[in-house]
């Protein structure tokens, strides 16, 4: 648990220079609705689903931050500020992703099962940009903020506006 | 009241393929804002416009969606997660409409009276689509994700991108 | 303190068609947005950085509207709607700017210091609009709704699209 606020801590110095004091953590959005996705996402491993939900709304509720407890997230995930960011159900997060406020990792309505993103290791979303459908982002990415992205998304790319 | 729970079980079933039980609706944003946009547009429509606007504040509070007690909205409409939506006093929404999170259906800050859209029947929006101003989208369009529209859609439309 | 209100409400009803009665103004996300961001900056300024975020982050819990306590900002200043607005902690805002939701005054997560924008005077930023990096904004501009802003604007522009 102390292992986890460190690696936290060490991970939002790296990633927002607004941080002043190291206490300030427990004041991001992000560190809330962390914890209350594990807890979410571990009832719903275990079938409780209307508790999981339960707790993801709770936590958007405080944060603004919309994660469907079903979402499969690595290591050393950081969402900067937060506020309308939403993360589909059948979405996978790899290693190290950084997301801004405003990010969809959303479905078109159009496909069944599988039907979010699959965000590689090293991806870096900007705030705004919609990714929608089972599309995978490439190793290494950069999504510019306010882009559109429908289709996958080669390793070490960097992409911005409307990509089709 | 139970038809009304009915009816929107029923339709978040087949819009919105994450649910898992039932009883999950109760913890859709979109329920909480709806019965309170209820009560605003009664009181709204009574010229109890500090209170109606009260209600929608608190609603928006506790969802993140802006209903604004004015505005006229049909059957069956649905908005799915909600945070960022914004939907101003004019607008008019009829039957079989669904819109996604971040969605504004807002004014151009140059008309007077009637200056937010008109949304027909079955018209689809998708998250953070933009469209502003006094025009009508037609009977069946589709407006994507992201979409900016500043002019009249004709209906059976699929918009995508800036449309002025 | 009479004077604000008086000043704020001479402000909103010039710009928001849709206030009724003046009481309404209390329920202005941005009229407790505004508070807590007087008593924030004041704490930041004083080297407060931890009590300082705190105010800042329950002003965004209660409205949705981000302001980083660093963030300077001039006079007749007034956000509609709110929701998903961020300013980041190097931004300065000038007389008489106006900001929709969703608006973002952010970095670009390249530069140091000073690494978000400058927005001169008369400004109007319409709702979702992106405005990243340590760019200015130039006097009586207008950025259209859902624009993204990576580069100088000169003075008495209008921007759509993508500008970079």
């Amino acid at each position: 648990m102390i292992k986890f606020f460190k690696n936290l801590l060490k991970l939002i110095k790296e990633k927002d220079p607004a941080i002043h004091r190291n206490i300030e953590i427990i004041l991001y959005p992000f560190f809330k609705v962390y914890i209350y996705y594990k807890i979410a996402h571990f009832l719903y491993l275990h079938k409780c689903f209307f508790l999981a939900r339960y707790f993801s709304e709770v936590a958007k509720k405080r944060t603004g931050i919309e994660i469907h407890p079903g979402a499969v997230i690595g290591k050393d995930f950081f969402i900067d500020h937060g506020t309308g960011v939403v993360i589909g159900e059948t979405t996978i997060i790899k290693d190290n992703v950084m997301l801004y406020h405003g990010v969809t990792l959303g479905g078109t309505g159009k496909e069944k099962n599988k039907r979010h993103p699959t965000i590689e290791n090293n991806v870096t979303i900007g705030a705004g940009a919609l990714i929608l459908g089972n599309i995978t982002i490439g190793t290494n990415s950069i999504i510019g903020a306010g882009a559109i992205v429908l289709r996958d998304v080669p390793p070490n790319s960097t992409i911005v506006g409307v990509y089709k």
